[in-house]
């Protein structure tokens, strides 16, 4: 499974692209962000892509988790948001 | 209409708790955060409150937005969450 995954550096606009690409492809994508910075990031593109997929007549919804994610051997915990049409 | 205001000292228990109740009486809720640190606690609290109306078998969804708001005169984009039932 494809993950986007995003940190604070990430641009909003692009990661909002990746985020509509993926969708229109899939009907799903899965966003990954850790810390404060990357998941203010991940948001943001969530709320542009909105925007970009409601063009096309798609309506997304933003399903927010916690995920474990192995960092260098370290176990942190991620935002995960998960993407559906509806 | 009450908008969840969330910082980045909230804590995201007590958020989540606030999600919880007003979507159990109003089928809708409105978080508004400004700054990364806020954005990351209202994601955690919506994720944490997920949890919570789950167990009511209450599914929620979240619609990030942009939104507009006067802080003491100047005007500062927010982030809202829009949560709702699905």
């Amino acid at each position: 499974m494809n993950i986007i995954k995003v940190s604070s550096e990430s641009r909003t606009s692009a990661v909002a692209g990746a985020i509509a690409g993926v969708v229109r492809e899939q009907d799903h994508a899965d966003v990954q962000a850790i810390g404060a910075g990357a998941v203010n990031q991940a948001v943001k593109a969530v709320a542009i892509a909105r925007g970009y997929l409601k063009e096309d007549g798609i309506s997304i919804i933003c399903l927010p988790e916690f995920t474990s994610v192995d960092i260098g051997g370290k176990e942190r915990t991620a935002i995960r948001l998960v993407i559906e049409t509806r």
